[in-house]
């Protein structure tokens, strides 16, 4: 479809094709950001709309005010300067700034610095020779030059006033004043990766914040300014608001003709990367631009009008600056509040949670304030999480429990799905199922029948979650098991509501399908089940205690329990028996229980609820047991991860024992919001975004499997460490059973708390199931990321092993 | 927090802002779209970036191909133009294609007309002088000038050439080159209101169709083209992209400095408001854009690059005609592939479905692909539904059934939800619930707890649909019970699994809960519970036949049943008993139920999950009933309608039966998207919105319920009927109980069958419940649209009436 009229522009720009499209998938580490004082990130709809106008104007409201007398500290971060030496906004508010000061009529003492720390090759030269300073070959690395300029400046003001400081730096910079993609293609090569700006951003916003946290209270205000427009092209490629910064925003809008819609969809951009927007200001035009923005933002996001800049370049803005003072004042007081108010919110949701909710699966009395994560973001497969210790920041943790063993995005994939939540529910809202038919429902039918329906499944029922997707599947075998075996001869003449025989399910111990009646049902007694959880559970199943295979001491192992057979009405089946404990079931022995199934027509259930969809490292677990069900039960990846919504596939024959001439005899099940647009688009969108080798790079095309996620050998090594009992290891999991006894083992074990919460510290949160611990990652994930994964939990079971050694021995 | 500094703008533009405000939330009704040619919209990511220009070279490249022989017509439509008369990209189009057309080898014989329909009175004033036209007065009718001015040219080409057509229109007009909201301001005192220029829009799209299909095949392509940027306001101060056109688009984007992050940001709003982009065009500038738009993009919409315009502005512009010929003709059959790929699609929609879903509630047997609807998208309360009869079109249907009873956005709210899934997806995917907290979830928890559970509930324990909600406040209320009457003496220290006791609900006959059988064990047994459906129901309740309310020939009567009373373990309670065939159960006797299971200590759960969040005219039925539960579950209207969600609110009472200092004495239930960020943002977002007087005007604030929206006389004249049997009309709900005996009574009734069939060529579209219908509108909608469907209903029941009179007789 693609039709690209090649005009007039050199080839090497053929290069950053090739790799903007090399490293679409490619996100960096997102970084830990501190909170202790406000940073914003200034935003503009377009270029030249004036960002460093209002650094500048934000820099004097906060310096020079006359109110306050505390010492106080403006940083002001551009990590991205193109056009320089010529153009440096970073100067612009240094050489400013003395002026604006002297216009007061109290002018504060100032120290003021301005730094320049890489910068490509010609802008060096410029820059050097306009500085008089020598060129210096060892300070040019790979395609930058470590300029590390400094120049410093004072102001003395009043003899009694507080000494403040301004300090300002721009991070990278090229010379060519273009676009930075192209200015550093051009200029180094592409060197400057996203990891490489973060990295250096995340050290100038830590930079001395110990010592000043140490010398105790002085106000600072930190500003990090864009370049271009929001989704303008950082030096990578990758557009600037794709970078993981997540810090609140303002957003320069545009005062002229066309801008109210240049602001509104630059606002839209923002948000649809999860952004923070706290103001938006722009320059007036007379257009009254304010007026329809205002009535966008339904007053939710303050807008500051200010005056239009004079005509003439030569004008110093001396009287623009004056002029515009009480904007800033509100500018910078809306960002001081919103900041405080932030806070405060952040500090109080612990107890605020505590208060309110009733989390799943929680003894309350067992979870003081301090155990509760805030989580204020997330990116990826990382967890923004807020921290309150010596100092407040918002650090990254692994998302280690996949949040609920359901989280599949990499970070590019979680912001394609957030346009496609946008779009489909502006074009589809929800719309209700029966009789109907909208596109993300077909397409999500039709990809789940090519796929992990392919060559068996006909049909797909939706629902919401994985305990209504198994509710609906023990309906379907009922019903198909009733008609293969003349249970019900005549379906519409009798007394349907009538026992006719007592149907039970054959399943396996230790299995879990979910938390309503039916889906208890059909697992086996447990601390889940009994009288105190739900009185009306009797277990209507025969269960069978299956083979398990497992790693220890670097070898695999097959545990043989006694085996429990007799005669069978039905069957459920899963790989691994996921919330039992992460036992791996034998596939050998599932598949021979399938056939045998299959033989006396008794219909067999998939759950591949948790194994479905890449979590066991490939699409269906039915690859890897080389059989086919009659009925298979799908969630929790099956979006990716972002939104509950559950498929059960059958075969034509299941199907077919509803049809008939009343509507009684149909399936009489459903939610209202069976096969929601939202769900079904992200569902279709995950599909094809996990098995496609372009957008997952674990992906193995000629075998459609992941490549291997866990390093063999770090997981042998684990699986010999003597607290270790057992690892399973297959695909995104890699689950651990610590070797523990008495009150220590079982699901009411608090054994793992301590080892987890060390490993919290090292940036990976995991829960445990008792004595059982896991690492899950996404299909996505890469092994680098899980080795360092696999590494830190070997480092942390060392030290449980001597604390424990040590708490015997006492 | 709003801080705005007023500058130099006129007084007259204060107007603006009020009116602007004042309409906020007003969304206009959508329009029918023909789709038997392709029809695209002509959006830009800015003003001036050559929107026209693209329109004339699609013109050109559409009629003066000499590959095609065939009679074509080429329709342009500008809606709404500024700077009239002076610009008139209608105008510029009827200029260029004969100059055009007589560059070719060989020109087509054409025939061009050129239309003004409204301008302004200044526009009218200039265009009339310039052509020498007489003014006239009795033309000027509510501010604006009924020009209705038509020119025509032909152009002789070929002698066996067909005839070919070009059909400019400028729909409104007005003279000052400003934006058009400021403009329609000044000149015509904003009378141009969105429903306007979408009826006119709506006439000129179906303008000469019926003869055109009767005439034959003559290809036809229309394009309307749009005025400034994706998000510019229209004449009324509504956004151009919020109008409800929803055609497919054509972006036109920016190839200078800045341009690569304004076109993502114009295609991101167009997303964000459900509009399909087919392809993206833009004049080179030198800059490459469309690399990284290219990447951006994923190859999924094709970019294409159009030449540099000459800088010379007098420049005829027929060179660059010549040159961007090629990319011309590629935008064409993009277009026109896209077309039929589109109609192709939803044309297999019915089939596909019918082979691949399996719909819930419903017997496959007996819905043929002709009675599947296909719907294309929906806004607001209305479906766009497609339809193949005569000729293709998508036209418009009221959804009645409020997409099973979750539907609650009018189109503003949808839009908003739209960016807030956006936002969400993208900030938090989702974050797992245990322990943690994050904002939307306890935003949502908060405005639970301060809404429907103010005064008596405690805590949120979130879930996904109104069944694990049941499944959840069972289980609840069975601890509580046990608890409060000794049943469970030590909780540790003997054996849970153990059934101390039998456990029953109280339960009304004819009440549902849901399909998972802990929630269809505490209802009666009745069509849904028989063995045909689930072979393991027993149901576990006492069950009430309850009283009654409803209208029958226009007076409300309570209906009493025989009252069973016995030993009661458990109460469950609904005002309206919605699937059970909308019975309205009498609130005094709801009332003394619940005082009379309180004081013996038995808990009592509301299912308010159809009742909830505004359903019945109030946020929580306990209003209604004058009593509060200890428990309650809600689910559907909980987040607007757009997404699955429940929440089951609890007391401290129920809270603490358990808390324990062992984890197996939690409430060991949950669902992995417990509390899903997506969700809790919807409902928070929702639960405001319904409930403030500025963007619900259904609300009455002093009385905190909604204003009646059935109009009483209407609705006593339904149930004075003689087709009618019984009507319940209480806040969005009016349910209408046909007389019916025999089979035409109950839920397997396909008694209504024909009668909604009419109400869906009405655009109203219903299903039944047996032999009960229902109109269900959502807590915005206008007493003015439900009037409407009222007297739809009426006069199809006077038609059904005569129908079924006929039959009899036979």
């Amino acid at each position: 479809m693609l039709r690209l009229r090649r005009h007039h522009y050199p080839d090497h720009h053929r290069r950053i094709l090739l790799r903007l499209f090399h490293h679409s998938t490619f996100h960096p580490q997102p970084l830990d950001l501190p909170l202790c004082h406000p940073t914003y990130q200034i935003w503009s709809a377009n270029t030249s709309l004036g960002k460093t106008l209002v650094s500048a104007g934000l820099s004097s409201s906060f310096l020079l005010s006359p109110a306050s007398s505390a010492n106080k500290k403006f940083v002001y971060l551009k990590p991205i300067q193109t056009g320089y030496p010529h153009d440096s906004d970073s100067r612009f508010l240094f050489t400013k700034l003395p002026s604006l000061s002297l216009r007061r009529k109290f002018p504060s003492f100032l120290i003021l610095s301005n730094s320049i720390l890489f910068s490509s090759l010609f802008a060096a030269k410029s820059f050097l020779s306009s500085r008089d300073l020598p060129f210096q070959p060892e300070k040019f690395n790979s395609e930058m030059y470590d300029l590390n300029f400094r120049e410093e400046n004072r102001i003395s003001g009043e003899e009694d006033s507080s000494v403040s400081e301004l300090v300002c730096k721009t991070l990278f910079a090229w010379e060519e004043a273009v676009s930075p993609h192209l200015a550093a293609e051009r200029e180094s090569g592409g060197v400057v990766g996203d990891s490489k700006v973060i990295e250096t951003l995340g050290k100038c916003l830590r930079d001395g914040l110990e010592s000043e946290i140490e010398r105790g209270k002085r106000e600072i205000l930190c500003i990090v300014e864009t370049a271009g427009g929001v989704a303008s092209p950082g030096p990578s490629g990758s557009l600037q608001c794709d970078l993981p910064f997540r810090l609140p925003g303002i957003l320069v809008g545009d005062g002229r003709l066309g801008g109210i819609s240049g602001t509104i969809s630059a606002y839209e951009s923002l948000k649809l990367r999860g952004y923070d927007v706290v103001a938006v200001v722009f320059e007036d035009h007379g257009l009254v631009n304010e007026v329809p923005l205002m009535s966008y933002l339904r007053n939710r996001v303050p807008v500051l009008v200010l005056p239009p800049l004079p005509q003439d370049s030569s004008n110093d803005l001396m009287e623009w600056f004056d002029e515009s003072h009480n904007v800033f004042d509100s500018l910078k007081n809306i960002m001081l509040l919103a900041y405080s108010e932030r806070i405060q919110r952040l500090c109080d949701m612990p107890k605020r949670a505590g208060e309110l909710f009733w989390w799943p699966f929680t003894q309350h009395k067992l979870v003081p304030e301090e155990a509760v994560t805030v989580i204020d973001s997330r990116c990826g497969e990382n967890f923004s999480v807020y921290q309150d210790q010596k100092n407040k920041f918002i650090g990254q943790q692994f998302d280690a429990c996949a949040s609920w063993w359901t989280q599949g995005p990499d970070a590019t994939l979680q912001i394609e799905l957030a346009r496609d939540m946008g779009y489909t529910a502006a074009r589809f809202g929800h719309v209700m199922f029966p009789e109907n038919v909208y596109e993300p429902a077909l397409e999500c039918a039709e990809l789940l029948l090519q796929g992990v329906g392919k060559g068996w499944a006909s049909r797909a029922y939706f629902s919401d979650n994985g305990s209504t997707a198994i509710e609906i599947a023990l309906k379907m075998a009922f019903r198909k098991f009733s008609f293969d075996h003349d249970v019900l001869v005549d379906f519409l003449g009798k007394d349907t509501t009538e026992k006719c025989v007592e149907l039970k399910v054959l399943a396996l111990k230790g299995s879990y399908h979910g938390d309503t009646l039916g889906a208890m049902e059909a697992q086996a007694p447990s601390p889940y089940t009994g009288f105190l959880q739900q009185p009306w559970y009797s277990g209507r199943g025969l269960f069978l205690d299956p083979p398990t295979v497992f790693m220890y001491n670097s070898k695999w192992i097959l545990s043989l329990p006694e085996l429990l057979y007799s005669e069978i009405v039905e069957h459920k089946d899963i790989i691994v028996h996921a919330a039992g404990g992460m036992h791996m079931v034998d596939p050998l022995f599932q598949r021979i229980l399938v056939k045998e199934c299959q033989n006396h027509k008794i219909p067999v259930i998939f759950d591949e609820v948790f194994t479905g969809f890449w979590r066991l490292g490939v699409e269906t677990t039915a690859d890897l047991l080389g059989c086919v069900p009659d009925i298979a039960c799908y969630g929790k990846l099956l979006t990716g991860g972002v939104i509950p919504l559950a498929a059960t596939l059958a075969t034509n024959a299941v199907f077919d024992s509803f049809v008939g001439d009343s509507k009684l005899k149909a399936l009489l099940h459903g939610h209202s919001y069976s096969a929601h647009a939202l769900g079904c688009a992200a569902a279709a969108k995950s599909i094809k975004w996990f098995k496609d080798p372009q957008t997952n790079h674990n992906i193995i095309p000629e075998r459609r499997i992941l490549r291997e996620l866990w390093d063999l050998d770090l997981i042998q090594q684990i699986s010999s460490h003597r607290t270790v009992q057992r690892v399973v290891a297959l695909g995104t999991l890699c689950a651990i059973e610590l070797q523990a006894a008495g009150c220590n083992a079982g699901y009411g074990s608090l054994y793992a708390a301590s080892l987890l919460k060390k490993l919290r510290e090292d940036g990976v949160y995991m829960r445990p199931l008792g004595n059982v611990i896991y690492l899950m990652c996404g299909p996505c994930s890469s092994p680098e990321v899980c080795s360092q994964l696999l590494l830190k939990l070997y480092q942390r079971l060392e030290e449980f092993d001597k604390v424990e050694e040590k708490l015997k021995s006492c």
